[in-house]
């Protein structure tokens, strides 16, 4: 990443890469980053819910909303 | 889903299909997905709400506002 | 609905018609849909405030903030 | 109240009356309303905070920020 | 205050006058006001920070941020 | 300060000079006021962070979200 | 810093420079600074998650949304 880069840049970077994604509420998300805007509204594939780091449910697809989120991290 | 998909192509290719939306309040709704906007109000129809797993009423159509909801998935 | 309905023209649909709607504070409230806006602020008439099936008060007339609701349906 | 009405409509029809205005932190305010504006920033004459169906205090005018709101009922 | 005016002309008659604002945190901040804006950020002069009725500290000149605010009004 | 102020002339004031910022999770910073915007975004110079009144680290400069905070008045 | 500085001038200052973000879910990230924006979304590199002052996680790049933090110091 070279020194200007705003962070967005670090999410399209991970495009098609798993990701973990953590909530306000506690819980994560495993998954493939397929898409992302502005607020931060995510989509994954091949997502599961994980609380505790374990799985809670197999999820396919997920859309989850921006503000729901605190971080964002390659898996 | 090709790669620069946005989040809310993926509520698209979910209208008119079973979703589960996951509430900050820990109530889930589950019905067929009929229209949402770019706040990710959402309307379901034949809808139900669940809390751990049970169902608690059956709703018919609801709007659920969306800074409420935390995640969309396919049911 | 048809295909590519938003969220609001099933509020519209619901206009003077009776709907309970669920607050962030756990409150619902029941009455009669008269008037609504972008920012989901709603009015009921005959309206009866509600916590956990049974009714507190009887209000008439009430206005609802937006940002207090997370689902409307009809009753 | 006519069909097509906006939710601040009916605020407008309730100036120079009573309302009761609940919060979400629980506290109520009776008084007559006196102002309010688009954010439902909210001003009261001759007001008292109740809490539980209590008295708390006087308070004369009261002005009350919209976001703390989530109730507006004629008393 | 006549028919129509609006919530912030409340607050500039309250000017150089003592208030009690409470916050959404249950502190209360009871001072002269000197200034505040449109997002009801608010200057106090000769303030003391108070917790149910009791005075923790002196303050003398105090910013409050409008979105911690609930309620102000004239001491 | 003159009459028609408005609340960041009083952030301006307090430039270079020691401030207390409280904070809605309840820690409080204290420091040197170097910087502020239109958000309330703060940068503290010299900072320490306190909990109940004991310090709990030093920071030396620390940029604080302008939504996590509640109030600033002069140490 | 000079005196008319901007909350964002030291986050410019602390690129590539090992930061400590604190977030409002009381987790820590340590990691060095890459990017921001207005918005105060952080991209760290080399970044671990901590709590009450124990590494929990190596997260490697960590995207962090910005209404999640209240304070960014240097380590």
């Amino acid at each position: 990443m070279e020194e200007n880069s705003r962070p967005l840049d670090a999410l399209n970077a991970a495009r098609n890469k798993t990701v973990l994604i953590d909530l306000k509420n506690g819980l994560q998300y495993l998954g493939k980053l397929k898409a992302f805007d502005i607020h931060i509204n995510v989509v994954l594939d091949e997502a599961e819910e994980q609380k505790d780091g374990e799985t809670k449910r197999k999820l396919g697809t997920v859309f989850i909303r921006g503000d729901a989120i605190t971080t964002i991290s390659p898996a």
